[in-house]
């Protein structure tokens, strides 16, 4: 009694070989049972013609706020200080719960049309998220953005435990939840102790924004005379596994820092070029041993949730800042956009590979388009040439979650309908 | 007896308003007649519906080598001289006539796809590559690559008469020819001035590969004492109007010969970055008023013609280069990828906009999707959030190509299966 995917092109992204042609994927409940030649012995109620197509893990978008799809191309060609507090802090205020819940239901239709599973969220009313990934079906992390406001600090706290109560493990255990400290400039350094110590209480990971701009990180010199990496590792955050989002302004001892923690960074390429932030040392980093992850940030800053886009710029980018085409090539980035995500998200033993005893997380992708053709080379038709729009069918946790294109877990008109009617809502407020 | 689009948002990239909503575009023949609210007396012999659809210009790839589609993926993250010489140059050396008839013809189906309309190309065996226009219902400039070999210097000029006055003006005007030295490092100073003369002789533009590496730069410092952009303008080059691919690596005093010179830069951002070449200075070159075209490239160093993907990394590329969240508006990426392209392929007068008067070369943007919604900005939305598998229609000389994303003028499916068969061959010529 399973699910078979027949005949198609493999990219395991298990550390082993890069690609296996021709072959079957055989998925019991949630599970990926078999890889390789039939048996003669099992059953199977449903097959999948891999024909032309790539069965590849679902991808894993490390870094995201999902909700923020309602100010897709809101405000654009800004300075950060003032797209931020003239554009989208005030907007943000008056966000109430149901905005959140149509808006991050957006984004999982975007993301499961682009192939991402699981996503890892910073945001605020998270109970919304958590309802949206139940309905859509997809993987994902709860973590509740803390900014230190004086007056509620403790309500923030206590919102963080709340969540985890409450959804950590759900949806039969696709849903995941973690601390959130937006960043080391928005938290004192006694706060982020307290957020410290209720991670540890919560026995969970930490999910921050680090040396995001070179702003951050010289106001980080005058005020702690270290880098927000170091502030942060002297008050003992790193004693817990930690999602680092962005990176981009890090020296050598951060790296050093990073990697002797463990601690995996998240690169998202399209915000930190379109909000002018800067250009992470990837290569660098992944050449230190730290495990870099790949993520899209909010569409507000990017504006997709398009992880084949984040894929196809890690690879390019960073081969003209380091002058070197050799940097980062195609495999390491598809590495960053599924087992590297895995392991930020403390997922690796159930998700970004596809292996047997894993988690049934996969994508097919349709090959058969002019803009792949001719296949010389998968792994590089998969960094350099795919679409998101290429992605055929999403499986997550053994279930068809779409199917030629058509998502089979939500009402895509509805959503649309309403986030349209709310965003313009929202700018009338 | 026309076409009529009905209530339509039209970004006319006309240099007057940016968006113009639910408005009407009227073709007679293959021009556009009329713009607006509709009149009473027009008869209409078909109607589109433009219902949530953007009507913009078709998109210009102002530099290219269709025929290379057949080596897309087949080497990357690669050191530059290696990939030329160890992988593209040896198997370029085996391409036969049909071989670029079929993968042009592939490329051209891909353009159309992504909304490209025309394209400026440079390559051999260009007459494939005219017969491929006439098909596809594209348009298009062919341009023969002059490389300096001994022996046959004059056959590659007089290979270049004969292409002008076989294909100059024919497929109802909607192909033009050009004259191509390949570049400075490729043609001796002798022989760009007898390329000068034939360019000359023929009343025609020049197109050429300039300043593309940081080497090239390098070297033609070491041969001549002047950077590559000097070099040619001392032989006269620019007394022609010149399409000038790359424009990497240029200094003030290159930018000042350009401007003054009113020499068209292309800029091509995938092939840039994935060849390691570096960032060229769009942002200062257009603020110095020079006009600064998009490309795409060959597919073997892109691996993509997919001009959305190239102007969704202009609009953010230059960002982080620049330190500067307003570098490369939303609205000054679109333009390099419409009316800029029109300029520097002197097309102008007739394509680039959309024009009452002007050629009917336009393509029909499907946003309703759930990666472009809400939609707050059209112009962000084009440039950020749009994807070049969002074009659902196009028009080329006032003929339908593609509708409903199906090409009207192809056999998609032949000329895969061509590609696909000469590819694998090619390899093991
Ligand atoms: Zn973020
Ligand atoms: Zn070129």
């Amino acid at each position: 009694m399973g699910l078979l995917i027949k005949n198609a092109t493999l990219v395991p992204m298990d550390g082993k070989k890069e690609v296996l042609k021709n072959t079957n994927i055989y998925i019991e409940e949630n599970k990926i049972t078999h890889i390789g030649e039939l048996k003669d012995d099992i059953e199977v109620t449903r097959v999948i013609d891999g024909k032309n197509k790539v069965a590849m893990p679902g991808l894993i978008n490390a870094h995201t706020h999902v909700g923020m799809s309602l100010l897709r191309n809101y405000a654009d060609d800004l300075p950060l200080h003032e797209w931020l507090t003239e554009k989208i802090w005030p907007v943000e205020a008056n966000l109430t719960a149901e905005d959140v819940y149509w808006g991050s239901l957006l984004s999982m239709i975007e993301m499961i049309q682009c192939g991402t599973t699981t996503f890892c969220d910073m945001y605020f009313f998270m109970d919304e998220v958590g309802k949206g990934i139940e309905e859509a079906g997809v993987r994902g992390i709860l973590t509740r953005g803390i900014i230190e406001e004086s007056g509620n600090e403790d309500e923030k706290l206590e919102d963080t435990r709340r969540l985890y109560n409450n959804w950590n493990g759900k949806a039969n255990g696709r849903i995941k939840v973690m601390v959130a400290p937006h960043a080391p400039y928005t938290c004192s350094p006694s706060y982020l102790e307290k957020i410290i110590d209720l991670a540890k209480e919560l026995n969970t990971g930490i999910h921050i924004h680090l040396s995001e701009t070179k702003k951050e990180v010289e106001d980080s010199f005058n005020e702690f005379g270290k880098s927000p990496i170091k502030h942060v590792y002297d008050l003992g955050l790193f004693e817990l596994p930690t999602i680092a989002a962005h990176c981009v302004h890090v020296d050598d001892e951060d790296i050093e820092i990073l990697r002797n923690m463990n601690v995996s960074s998240v690169n998202n390429p399209s915000s930190n070029l379109k909000l002018a932030s800067g250009f992470a040392p990837v290569d660098k980093m992944l050449k230190k041993g730290i495990s870099v992850a790949l993520g899209t940030d909010g569409s507000s800053s990017n504006n997709n949730l398009n992880m084949f886009e984040e894929i196809h710029l890690a690879a390019i980018v960073n081969k003209a800042v380091n002058n070197d085409a050799t940097s980062v090539p195609a495999i390491e980035a598809l590495k960053m956009a599924t087992i590297n995500g895995a392991k930020a998200l403390l997922w690796d033993s159930e998700i970004g590979s596809i292996e047997v005893g894993k988690k049934a997380d996969l994508i097919l992708i349709d090959m058969d388009k002019p803009h792949i053709y001719p296949i010389h080379n998968t792994i590089s038709a998969l960094a350099y040439s795919v679409q998101g729009s290429d992605v055929d069918t999403v499986i997550v946790d053994g279930k068809i979650i779409m199917e030629n294109r058509e998502i089979k877990t939500l009402d895509v008109e509805k959503i649309m309908f309403n986030a349209e009617r709310i965003a313009k809502d929202l700018i009338s407020r």
